[in-house]
Formats: C-alpha cells, structure tokens, sequence
C-alpha cells in the first residue's frame, strides 16, 4: 500500500501533539494500519515562529490551498480552531476526495449536519473524537460501545477550566472570582473566559454527545446553558454540608422520545462517580436502559491527550482506506428529534432562601411548594449558626420545571422572602 | 439486505438478556444495521426447563447441530461458558464461514489466539468485548480509542465477587470468611468461590486486556496470581488509617518493551480513582504515553449490562456483514513478548511485620531494607495501641521485586521479627 500522505491546518499545541504522535510512533502505526503515514504539508499562520517542534520549513505553508488543493493529501487534519474558515477549509478538503478528522466541537457543533452530510455525499470520512473530552474516547463508546442499548441519560463534566475553578473553590473553600484569576495566570482558563464559565464551550459539546446518543438531529439552541459565575462560595459551602458538590453538569436525558438537553451548576451527591472528577480532568457518566451506570475518565484537554484521540481517529480512517469503506460507516442521526416542555423536565432542586425571621414563615414557604405539588426531601432553617440572616436550604423530590418556576416566582412576589440566593439543580 | 439469522449457545441470565436485547430493540437495531436481526436457534441444555423470558419453543434445541450446522445461521452467539466444548462448537461454527460472538473470557483466556487464527483464516469475526468487564466497552476502547498511544499500564478491577467482599469489608470492618458467606448467600459469589477469589478470574480477563494493551501473545502463565483469601480485617484498617483502601488490582505494565502482568491485593491511595470503585462495579484505569491518565467505571457482570456487549458486538458483526468486510478487522497482536524480570518490577510495598518488643529492633529492621538498597517512604511504629503485639507498618518507596525477595527472606530468618504479617503491592 502506498504511504498515506496527511495535511494539518494549524500548529499549536495539539497540531504539535499529532506531529510528535505520528512522528515517535511510526513504526506502531504502520504496523497498526499496514501503511507508513506521513505529514506531507502544516498550515501556519506565520512559517517564521519559534515552535516547541523541529519541523522542516518545507511542510510549513501560510497557503490553505497547499493543503485542501493539493492532490498528494489523502487526509487533512483540522486543528487550527474557529468556525468559518474551518468550515470552508473542510467542506473544500471534502469536495476533493478527501478525508477530514476534526478536533473543532464549535464547527461540529454548529454545522456538524452539514459537514457529515457532505462528507457522505463524496463517500468521506469525517471523524471527530477530539472535539469532546479531549482524550476520552466517547464518540467510539456512544456509537460502536452501546450501539446495542438505548441510551437514557448522559452528563457530562466536559469543560476542564470551570471543573478546575470549582474544585478549587471547593477544595481551599475560594471565592469564583480569587479562582478565575489564579485560573487565567496558570493558564487554565482564557484571558476572556465566557465560552468556558458561562458554559457555552459545554453546551457545544453536549449538542455532539446528545445527537450521537439519542441519535436525533440536536441543536445548539436546544441546550439550555447556565454558567459558574454566579455560584458562590457559601452554596459550595452549604452543598459539602448537605453531601454534594458543585460540579458544571452537562445533562442531556431521554424518556420515552423526548429529550432535553442542559449545562448548568449542579448539587451532586458525593457518593455520585461524577463528584470526586477534580482539577482539569472531563467524565462523561452514561446510563442505559440495559447496562446502567457507566462512567468514562480522562484528560479532557491538553496538546498530547487531544493528539491521541486525532491520531486514533486517523488510524481509523487509514483502515477504511486499506478496507475500500470510507464514508460507509458513519450513522445519520434516524430519530426524530422532540424536546421535552417544561412540565416535562424533572428533577430534584437546592434552594437557599433568605427570609424574615419570624415565627410561620416556614410554613408559608413550604405552603407555596405544597399549593404547586412539588414535595419535599428536607428543610433546613438557619442553616448557617454563625450568621444572623434567617436562611432556608430547601431540597426537593423530583418536580419539573413548570411546577418551580411558578413556585419561585410566587417566592419572589413574598414579602417574607428578602431573596432567592440560589437554586440548583440536584443529581445522584 | 436480507435478515440476518442468529443462532445462540445458551440461554442463561446472559443469553436472556441478548434475547431481551434482540427482541426489545428490533427497530433500533435495524436502523443501527440497516438489516433486521432475527434469532433462529438457540442450544439449551433441557428445553422443558421453565424461564425467565417466553421464547418459542421451536426456537430451542438440545442438539448444538441445529446451530453450529445449520446453513441458515450467519452470526453465533456463544453464552454458554466453559472450555472445552464451547472451543469445539466455537471452531466448528468459524470452520463453516459464521461469525462469533462470546462473552467466554476462559476460552479466549486460554485459546483466543488458535480461535483468532482460525477465524482470520475462514474471514470471519470473532468479537468478545463482554469477556471482559461486563458492560464497559474496554475492549473497544484498547483496541480503537487508544489505537494511536503507548499502553505503559492497565489496572483493572475486573472481578465483581472480589471487589463486593472486599468493598464490604473496607465498609462494614468484617471479616473475610463473614462476608464471603454473605456474598455466596446474595448469589454474587459460587459455591466454590476459588475462581474469583483466588484471582484466577481476573487473571484470564488480564490476559485478553494485556494482549490486547501490548499487541503482543499474553499466556495465562505469564499472570503471577495472588487472591484475596488472606486479607484480613486488619489489614484493611491498618490500610484505611494510612490513606489506603485494598482492592484486589489485574496490573499489566510495560517498559521499554518489557511486560509484565500480575493480579493481587493491592493497596490503593483513597485519591486514585479506583479506591472508590465499591461493591460489584468493574474499572478499568488505563495509563498511555500519550493520553496520560484514564478510567473506565461500570458494571462488570450480570444479565443485561453484559448482553449490551454482547448484542454491540453483534451490531459490529452485521455492519461488517454489510460492508463486506468481515474477519480485515482484526489486528493481531505484532510484538514480540519479554517479560520483565523480577529485576525489573519494581512498586511500592507495605509491609506489616510483628517483632519482639524491645529496643534496637526497628534499627535492625531499616537496616535489612538499606542493605539491599529499598528505600523507605514510612515507617510506623506501634500502628495499634490497643494491641500489645510490637507490630511495624513500612512503606517503601518503589522497590524491584529481586530486592523485596531478599528483604523478606532475611526478616524471616531474623529472630526478632516473629511474623511478616502482611504484604501488599502500593498504588496510586
């Protein structure tokens, strides 16, 4: 079989990743595929940088079309980020005949549909394990490891930068925004960290995990997204007290047809396999009909763990290619997708209440949860000995959001309740 | 695409569940395969014998020539467990051009190579992703996911019965022989529970896992075997009051190219992420070159979560069948294997020793340790103070096996240490 000839776009830490992988494990990978693979032509945006790599100057172009025109390329590897001029690069790559892996949850994200449309239109592959939970191999167990079962719950911590804050916040008991900023020196976290903390980066990502487990066609616009920036040190504080921690949970679920999708701060029991996932690692928990609880552990970021599921995904394409079967194994979503409506969603809630303190004020409280049906797990008044404020932690059973929203908006119209400090969503 | 006839040998709690699966997901499967699956036979050994599931009884048969003959049937599904016999039926079916499916860890333990040769040679697929770890797809995961990295260490609880006893005791502080009952009394562990707790169960599991991790012909005999019939109450306290919870670990390592692959009680750090796989739940953490650190958590055995694999397995099966691409899948294992020395071991160890109770004794203790160069990461002296006995707890830094040989031969010729109570193997 002829060599395999492989074209980057971009070189930054994971492009460096997947040139050291193919590079140091030549001999593994021809004996794996039963090609050689080599790197033929990397994208740069400037040839002249300092990298952490020696590379020839003679890969390196600053022309894309040395890359997605050039007729040697047999499989042009995405790592340079961005949506619109990926998205071009790939679907020109795909015009041509050739092979795409992909580590860009944002482009799969938003134009997965279109992109995988296209590649089955020109009998390509287009892989894309990279894109969610850096090295965790979750796409390969979602669609060949439970292909059997049908999938009823997955949640996700697949956002390293918010796991690290919170743990953080958790573990030296700091506040959200002490965290961010030693986050930003170490590198954690971006000099502009919305994506991450308001948990669009999340939201991307469980749009991939949700249409690949629930096969239906999900959107970005169908996950809803609260971020980290409003927990507070006292709710993490309260939760230890209670048994949970406060994780960001991506939490995509099915009953029956219907599912919903979600990213939002979470209590979750510390007896949960989700709560002890700290620091910068992602977990993807997936419960299903016939297996049950499953959970997947790793390294959600970072150049080398990234690279290897890139280059896994090469491998993959490198065997279709000696097997003639390229474009022949993706899966189109089949299912029609139906969104769950709010009375629909259930699910157990914290909330911290600041009220008047004085006599009956917790019964009118656990009045309004009576009047809307939602029942209760615990109640806990003045849950903090060592403040003065009259605080309530209430935990309720299963309620869905309909029902919770009308609760809390009659808490808001109360004169008793001074605020609604928080309310979170309880799992495990 | 014509239906695809599956035949079945056996119909215990696992082939139930692959029924239940087949029968239950008909519309899935056929979306997932483009092809309908339909099950033709199945071998039981009385088919009077009243079950857990209505199946027609034209389906069953007590002649396994009404499955491994019948030139009706494409895929075999063998749940029937043991060796000898369902090697012969397993040859057979592969010798007459039809795919296999097995959960049989014993039998591709022992004979996986002469099967995997067999169905190289004939083109067909011989899949046995639920012959190890139940309903976590590991096996996919090694051989796929990790494609691209080097495996340098696969730990894996991979014996329910062993980790539920152990978990109980760690929780409960009871005693070996008490919860062994109980476990055989809740039918989680055999009448004669040798198998599981003398680890030579989870010795075939690692077996197939280091072929599979190393590329390279792992026999049964190159798995040093050590079960947890010895632990005692003790031993786990003493472990738990270090930072330490004992969890019966199948270790494969490898350096440079050197393997070597064990199975045994072992002390694990409370912050490793298996410390806290408890009760009858499997992990299996994988360590890459690349990839650096991850785990994959789910349940290890029963009916349904191992029918997932099962029927996934035969997903693959059938997709191949589509493809025309049945038995290239494969990769057989293309390294050589060398065992590593016990030179070339080299862990952590604790170590529990009883000794006279008088001055100069620890002194004369430390000093066997240096004379043959292990260095010390503790030592704790007096560790109960309820119990009068002189009892010492070390723990070594990263010592080779040769050297902790020696060490342990010299305490037992030394008069003042009147027992080595105990050794473990440190992780984490």
């Amino acid at each position: 079989m002829k060599s395999i000839q492989v074209g980057l776009l971009g070189l930054g830490t994971v492009g460096t990743g997947v040139v050291r992988i193919i590079k140091g494990h030549q001999q593994d990978l021809m004996s794996q595929t039963g090609a050689s693979i080599e790197i033929s032509k990397i994208l740069v945006q400037d040839k002249s940088k300092l990298r952490d790599i020696e590379v020839s100057s003679e890969l390196l172009t600053e022309d894309p079309r040395d890359v997605i025109e050039n007729p040697e390329i047999d499989i042009v590897i995405e790592v340079m980020g961005g949506i619109e001029l990926a998205k071009g690069y790939i679907l020109e790559a795909l015009d041509r005949g050739k092979h795409v892996v992909t580590a860009n949850k944002d482009l799969m994200a938003l134009h997965g549909q279109e992109i995988l449309a296209k590649a089955s239109e020109k009998g390509c592959d287009v892989l894309y394990e990279a894109s969610v939970a850096g090295g965790i191999p979750i796409i390969r167990t979602l669609v060949e490891g439970f292909s059997s079962d049908r999938i009823t719950k997955i949640m996700g911590i697949v956002n390293g930068t918010t796991n690290y804050i919170l743990s953080k916040m958790s573990q030296e008991g700091a506040a959200y925004h002490d965290v961010l900023k030693e986050a930003q020196d170490l590198g954690y976290a971006e000099s502009d960290p919305t994506s991450d903390v308001e948990g669009f980066d999340a939201a991307r990502k469980m749009t991939i995990l949700g249409t690949l487990g629930f096969h239906a066609h999900v959107s970005l616009s169908d996950v809803k997204v609260r971020g980290i920036s409003q927990v507070t040190k006292e709710d993490i504080a309260y939760g230890k007290r209670l048994g949970y921690e406060v994780k960001l949970l991506g939490i995509a679920e099915r009953q029956d047809d219907y599912i919903s999708i979600s990213v939002q701060p979470t209590m979750v029991k510390k007896s949960h396999p989700l709560a002890s996932v700290n620091g910068v690692f992602n977990a993807v928990y997936v419960h299903g009909e016939a297996v049950g609880e499953t959970m997947f552990y790793g390294p959600g970021a970072g150049g080398m763990p990234t690279a290897t599921s890139i280059v896994a995904d090469l491998v993959a394409v490198v065997r279709n290619l000696k097997l003639g079967i390229n474009g022949q194994r993706a899966l189109a979503p089949f299912k029609e997708k139906k969104l769950k409506t709010d009375e629909q969603i259930a699910s157990k809630n914290f909330i911290l209440l600041h009220v008047e303190d004085k006599a009956g004020v917790l019964a009118q409280i656990t009045q309004v949860f009576a009047q809307h049906e939602v029942s209760l797990e615990s109640v806990l008044q003045h849950p903090n000995e060592t403040n003065p404020k009259a605080e309530i932690i209430i935990i309720t059973h299963d309620a869905n959001q309909a029902a919770m929203k009308k609760v809390l908006k009659q808490f808001e119209d109360m004169d008793v309740v001074h605020s609604i400090k928080s309310v979170y969503r309880v799992e495990g």
